[in-house]
């Protein structure tokens, strides 16, 4: 069975056919954050930190790193993103225990990842395009650890699915010509708007198969992307990821946390309330209100996606007598801590190499 | 492409591969509804009533009638079921305009319902039972209607998937020898508990494949059995739905609607609602108060199920251009009037042979 290994200096979090899915956290990301990107600059890694809590607690297993800022005072990636990027992992790597995934389309900034990071990253990612074949192939060889391959190449990303599984399958070959197995590359087959290709859902569900079937490899996908642009995102999301899961998909990069309810929507029912008639007690604090009428929680929680794998987690066999499931369901956040959705309180780090 | 046609007066509803899944509402039947069954012996038919509405408008593009009721006047089924059966028939045809699926273990109360209905009801069920076929097989092909085939037999349910695909496939073999096609057999693989086998999930998704590819036929399961004893079965159920549609499941027959939230809980949250100090104005309806303690709704609802199935609809390009996923977003209840899920204002109503 193809077992794809990433870890920490404590934890491991198996990518596997019989494991369960692997939910990678993305949210360190300042790609379109643009408040994140501003306190970055300014030393203030005070989001960097909520967000690994936030995603741990809900039940990521790996959390991705990706430190692609443009600062205003220095224009230059190739030296900016490198430092940032081992700051952020080192910063990680002291508040949570989980494998990370370092990201970046910087050289510099994937090497400076994997030198930071403790155990066994993920490396994310490698493309069917030449430069970056060889620029990125030879880092996974010298640090042995797994790769994302997305499977577009110098002609661009194809909307014709065959092309994209010839993709995948030159990046696997061109890997084991470095010695690297295919173990530890993980396909991400590339999803696209269902709003702007109808039959998206299905090229995803095909490809996964066939890349399971006849490449032996695991896979991976933004899971999000599936519902750009359309209403009611989460409803897509929530199903989308089950039916990938049933197509044989072992991993995701998605955000594992329900967003807290906004101080917006908080004022706008306060004033429904108020316009209703009904009067609140005074100095009634924002948690208690959002509670007691139904708006969730001003704390991030684990999102519904996370129910919608962890109940595929037991559909597909991959929780042992359902423990995880009624764990979960008792009490979510401990459910993470332990966690639930795939990951393994791992004794064995794995030397490099 | 394998088709399954049924029809009222006026819509039809069609099974198959490259059709939106086809919602066969299961609430109009006392077993196990006590209250229902005392209802019914005492010629109230309210409940009849409030059900056959109440799932249409959730979005069920076929409803199941199931007259199964002992009285306590008259304990004989096969004298009682099918007046009843034929008095609900042409109830609910009156009422409501989806086709309906006429389901009974009682030989009478079948034909009394095949009588009864107008246009091409589905039949509920045949099994692999020797008694069965002999029985049912004729009726089908009596009244040219489409059926349900239960993959038990004489032996019993299989925890075999290899032996209930096998039954299966003799039942397809022996309709075909009373003249019946197979797109015209619905085959239900059945749906064993999560909880007592690990393996159910796993089973249906690749019982419903092997049906597809190599019988050719529509399937549909009694979907909420997956998560019989488990917590949050919806949570389950949510997830299921939409990896047995992805595996090619084209029906199902369910509870498409959200029950409203019941007496005890508004009284609970009054009370808590005093305990934290907050006045409520005079006169606030019950109505007015759930929903805005975010409570759901004191009248039925579309169920999360149902938001599961359209969005797998969608991903399985059976809603083009996503129109039906973004209508229910706008107005659950418009889509479902328009017979989002599955259903067609049919204009050819087929005449039976």
């Amino acid at each position: 069975m193809t077992r794809t290994v990433v870890e920490s200096k404590t934890k491991t979090a198996v990518l596997g056919f019989d494991e369960p899915f692997c939910v990678i956290g993305e949210r360190i990301n300042p790609t379109g954050r643009k408040k994140l990107a501003a306190e970055l600059e300014a030393g203030d890694f005070s989001t960097v930190e909520k967000d690994a809590l936030a995603q741990v607690a809900a039940g990521a297993t790996v959390l991705d790193i990706n430190a692609g800022v443009v600062y205003n005072s220095n224009p230059n990636p190739n030296e900016t993103e490198p430092p940032l990027m081992r700051k952020i992992v080192e910063l990680v790597q002291g508040l949570v225990d989980v494998p990370l995934c370092i990201d970046s389309s910087v050289p510099g900034a994937l090497e400076a990842g994997l030198e930071a990071a403790e155990g066994r990253p993920l490396l994310n990612s490698v493309t069917g395009e030449e430069e970056r074949l060889e620029l990125v192939l030879p880092l996974v060889k010298k640090y042995n650890v797994p790769v994302v391959a997305i499977s577009n190449d110098d002609t661009g990303i194809s909307e014709d699915p065959d092309v994209r599984f010839a993709v995948a399958k030159t990046i696997v070959e061109r890997a084991a010509d470095h010695g690297i197995p295919a173990h530890d590359i993980v396909v991400d087959p590339l999803v696209m708007p269902i709003g702007a290709m109808a039959t998206a859902g299905q090229q995803v569900f095909a490809l996964v198969r066939r890349l399971r079937e006849e490449l032996g490899v695991n896979t991976t996908c933004g899971a999000s992307n599936i519902s750009f642009g359309l209403p009611n995102r989460h409803g897509i999301n929530n199903a989308f990821l089950p039916m990938a899961m049933g197509a044989g998909m072992t991993s995701a990069i998605m955000n594992p946390v329900a967003l807290p309810v906004t101080q917006k929507k908080i004022a706008e029912k306060k004033a429904a309330v108020a316009a209703a008639g009904i009067i609140l007690p005074e100095g009634m604090d924002d948690e208690t209100f959002v509670q007691m009428f139904g708006l969730g929680s001003t704390k991030p929680r684990s999102g519904k996606e996370m129910e919608a794998i962890r109940a595929a987690n037991l559909l597909t066999n991959n929780d042992a007598h359902g423990g995880e499931w009624i764990r979960f369901n008792k009490s979510p956040d401990e459910a993470a801590a332990g966690g639930a959705a795939g990951g393994r309180r791992g004794g064995g780090r794995r030397r490099r190499a």
